[in-house]
Parts: C-alpha cells; structure tokens; sequence
C-alpha cells in the first residue's frame, strides 16, 4: 500500500437513481490522498467514457452481468489516462492506458480485476480508444459480423442508430454489403445518419409509425436487426423481421432504469413463426480480443469507411450533464467526459 | 379429374374453436364419390398423426407458418396410407406414403404441395413414420443436435416432456451425453420419464414450483432448454438458465389456441444478461431432410436408444378425443388415429 498526497475530485452514488435523476443521486467529493494497494496502480485521467451498460450497475437488480455499485461508493466506468504511480511490474509511469476505474480525477486500477490495456496514441488520438479502438467498435464488430452474421444483400435495422454504437454498426453493415436502416429519436439524427455516415434509410421514432415505415422500406423483411433498446421499437422490427431473421440483441436501454423484470416483446412467438435467433452479447465478454479487433477496426477507420463524432463535456464537475445525455436523447456518437 | 366411386368419411372444421373445444367445432361428413385432379394421387388411410402445430391452421391469425384452414373446409394433417389410385407416374397404386392430407378415411393428394415420401413398413410398423421416422423425431434431433448444439455434461431441460417430440429430445440429449431434466404435468408422467426412458429428473409443473426445482436440480444452471410451451413454465427455466445458454423454441402451446399476440417471457432481459441464444425451428423446413436424418434416428432406435409408445385411437369418428388429448395432458408418446 502506497498513500500518494494528491488532492483527487470524485464521484459517488447517495441513492440509487429512479430513470435519470442522476442529479439528485450522484455527488462530487474531494480526498487529499489517494491509497494505492500493493500490486495496483494509479492513473491521472484525461477521459471518462459516458457508457449506457454502466446505469445497470446502478439498481439493485441481482441478475445484472456486474454487481451493483454500494450506496455511497465510488462511481465506475471506462477511462483513459496516464500511469502516474505503479505497484504493478508490467506498468510503468507514463504510459498511456485505457482501464475500468473509479469517475475521478485519479483511478486506483487492480490490473487483476480492471481490464487495463496499454493504448498508443502516437498514430490516433487518445480518445479514439474509448471509441471505434474500443468496447463500442468491438461490440459493432461483433453485433454485425459474428452474432449478427450480417451478409452482402441483408437488409439491417439498428436501433439508437445514432449512438456510438449504433453509429458505428451502422456503417460495418455497410462495410459488409448490406442495406442500412436506423431508428433514431429526431430528424436532426436521422438526416445526419444518411448524409454522413451512409444509412440507407432513416426513422424518427417519435414522429413517425416504425412498423410501418420499416414496412415500406424493407419489404422483403428485416434479415438482421441489432437491438439497443427493447420496448415498442423491438416489436415493431419483430413485426417486420424476415423468416430466419437475427435479433442481436446488443442493449436493452429501455430497461436499464428499472429494477422490475423486463418484459419480452408482445409478439414474441414470432421467434417460432418466422424461425428467428435472438443472441444476447456484449464487451466484457471479447475485452481478450482486442488485438483481433483492431488492426480490423483501424484499417477501415484509416480507408475512411468508419468515423465517429466525439462529443466532449469538459471538466469532471459536469459529469451528470454529459451521462445524462445517454439516457434523455442528446447523445450522437461517443459522449466523454475530458479532463 | 378421375371421379372415384367410394364413400368417404371426412372432418370439416365448422367454425373457429376457442381453446380446445374441438367437438363443438369440428363435425364428421360424408361423400359418396372423390374427385382426384390431374397430377393428383388418392391413398387409403391407415393413420392420421395427431400433432399440436396443427392447432395453428384453425385459428385466424395471419402470421402462422401456415395458412388457416377455411370455415366448412376439410381438416388436414399428416396421414399414413397406400396408394389406391394415381394420376401422377412417380406413385403406384398400392405404394405406403406419408403425406400431408386431409382427416378422412381417403386423402387426396397432390405430390407438388403435400410432401408425399414413400415409406417402407417391411422392416418397422408403418406408425413410426409418423413417431421417431417422422417430423416428430426429425424435431427432436434438430432440437437437441443443430438448434440445441448440446453437448456432453450440458444440463438439458425439455418441457412437454411426456409428448411425442419430448420423450424424443429427452432421448436424444441422453444420447448426446446430456443431463436431462424433463418437466410435464402429472408425477405419473414423471415417473414414466426417469423409469422408462432415462431420464435424469423431473418437474411436476402442476405441483411443483418450476424454479425452485430447477434450481435444486441444475446448479449449475441449464444449458439448453428445448421449448415446447412457452408462458410461464419458459420464464421457470430463463430463470435457471447458464451463462450463454441455449433455448430452441420448437413450440409454444400455451399460444396456439389464442389469436392475440403471444408475449414473450416477463424476464426476456435474460437474454442480454447472460447471453443467451432464443431460436427457433420447425419441421416444414427440413421435411426434405429425411434422408439424412432416418438413417441415425434407425441406428438408434434399432439399438434399443430410443423407443416411443403409440397413443392409438380406433376409428375416425373418435378423432376428437385422439386430438384433444395433446391439449388436456392426456397424451404420453404419439397419439394417433388408428383407421
């Protein structure tokens, strides 16, 4: 155990959030030294990334894939930083690492537990590891080409299409032949979906009837559809699915905030009528895999076939802001919190 | 056209049935002479096969995989007969055929559209190609074999675990180095299952609390669950499932009698959660197949693997209570009508 003398701002949950009264749950503490145990280390922060998966460690549900966070602990999330401090061998001061580590300005990182991966951001920038060189890309990776097994001519619906990784499944759909649809939540997001990014097809969920607009435009039915949000939005795919039609089932947003069970779509014997594969997955489970991921992720990113915006909030005091963009329809791409 | 001179009894679906109340709905007729188009083959009846799915051709719904019945129409099912009369080359009068056709004592069928497949009752009865030599046991090994992908040491769990395609999967599971849990709805079918045909346990679901059984029973939780029922004996099980765990949906009896939409189990995010893979299959869609599967499903049977008790009612004029019998439990192995 090292005690390091740094004054460190952190976050912490009071209460558990009902929705998205972050607000009113998170609060931002100081310390004036940090403890460093034996064997981990210490990271300066330069950014925290703002992920929608993390507000599941915030119920009590018992189901959740991570345990939930205690009542006046340190909030978590993905981060990237420096090396500043290290009981560990393989990690040395100054290098640059993205990790699981505590909102603050300071991450004390158990290298056992936390997934650090040391990042290189002589070539790209720093951020892009929180981004299409991270869990987002590899989970659009995965959506796509392994659960999704999305081929050349499949039509493909994405879900929160303008979120990070429904940005960015969007445009490997692309890469690997397929037709393009999103379903967004303004017309702002689904203009900038086909003139930016190569969506075929747009639906603002919240002006416009999903079922029958995604009857008009996949009328040979949907042959894989990457879910981020559950609810109405995923029944109404079902409606539209083709036979033998995936479901990759990547998020589930609508019921991160609850901790009740959360219900299947109305329509789900359609999984036997129409012969569906429903495939729940997501990052924690390929963090290994990175270095397969990558160099694949790095080459389109460099021929230009995918780009991701980064929305930025500055200054660590303004978190609330920039998580609950996840959550109340602001986010488009990657949402950060830079320090 | 040939017009044969031949009286035929036949069933005609009157009016729509609500739940099970077949004897209300269905009526027995009589025609004194059969029309036999062009192309089209006539076979004397020696077994109808009594199967669940066909409930969902006499309802009204439009996304079954089948078109429904039309009210005052001859009711259909697959039937086991001999050729008596031929319009079309590749059939010979006096020919055993498995076919789709209709519930009377004479079929006609039309080789195009029914799946007629000429059977050879010299070396096993003529009722097991409707049994382990029919779609029943085609199901069944997709179910455990391709759907399922069980493998030796998986927990399996098969619900409606007495019927005809349950005492199957049980069976095959066994066979694929499974551990099986069968769950049905009388501890006389319990017992039947682990004394009779290896099972490793059972539910009573009627008794029983169905997780907390499955807990007691599978630990480690349930590898792949073979569905025949859905509601809330399938939320039991998604309860108990295993990381990553499989659910082949070869049926969802509990829906089939409804013409509402059918929802899916009220804790779905199981499928996020732990990863799970839903899928779906039927046997219309590798009824081409028999050639690949007889072969192995023979061996087994021949080698005393798996066996199958026939249900057979005499006389077409009881077909009701043969029918009814798979939707008020009473059913154990393969119903048939015995002509």
């Amino acid at each position: 155990m090292t005690s390091i003398d740094q004054t460190n701002n952190f976050w912490v949950m009071n209460s558990m959030p009902k929705g998205a009264n972050f607000a009113e749950c998170f609060e931002i503490k100081q310390e004036s030294s940090i403890e460093v145990p034996s064997g981990s280390i210490l990271t300066k922060n330069h950014y925290l990334s703002m992920d929608a998966g993390t507000r599941m460690v915030m119920t009590d549900r018992e189901d959740s894939y991570l345990p939930p966070t205690p009542i006046g602990e340190k909030l978590f999330g993905t981060v990237l930083g420096e090396v500043v401090h290290s009981n560990h061998p393989d990690f040395n001061v100054g290098e640059k690492l993205r990790s699981w580590g505590q909102w603050a300005d300071y991450s004390v990182v158990d290298p056992n537990t936390m997934y650090p991966s040391k990042v290189d951001d002589s070539k790209t920038d720093l951020v892009d590891y929180v981004g299409i060189l991270g869990a987002n890309g590899w989970t659009a990776y995965v959506g796509v080409i392994e659960t999704g097994r999305a081929k050349a001519g499949d039509t493909f619906v994405v879900s929160a299409a303008a979120g990070c990784t429904g940005l960015l499944v969007g445009q490997i759909a692309k890469i690997a032949g397929c037709k393009v649809i999103g379903i967004a939540g303004s017309d702002e997001k689904c203009k900038l979906i086909c003139n930016e990014f190569g969506f075929d097809g747009a639906i603002n969920y919240k002006s416009e009837n999903v079922s029958a607009k995604l009857e008009s435009l996949c009328p040979e039915g949907v042959n894989v559809y990457c879910d981020h949000v559950g609810g109405a939005i995923t029944e109404a795919v079902f409606d539209n699915m083709a036979l033998f039609g995936t479901v990759a089932v990547s998020g589930l947003l609508d019921y991160y905030g609850s901790s009740e069970r959360s219900p299947g779509p109305k329509n789900y014997d359609l999984v036997l009528m129409k012969r569906l594969r429903i495939e729940g997955f997501f990052s924690p489970d390929f963090y290994r895999r990175e270095h397969e991921f990558n160099p694949i992720l790095r080459r389109w990113m460099d021929a230009g076939l995918i780009k991701l915006p980064i929305q930025p909030t500055k200054g660590l005091q303004n978190l609330v802001d920039a998580y609950s963009k996840l959550f109340d329809g602001r986010n488009i791409g990657k949402v950060v919190v830079e320090l």
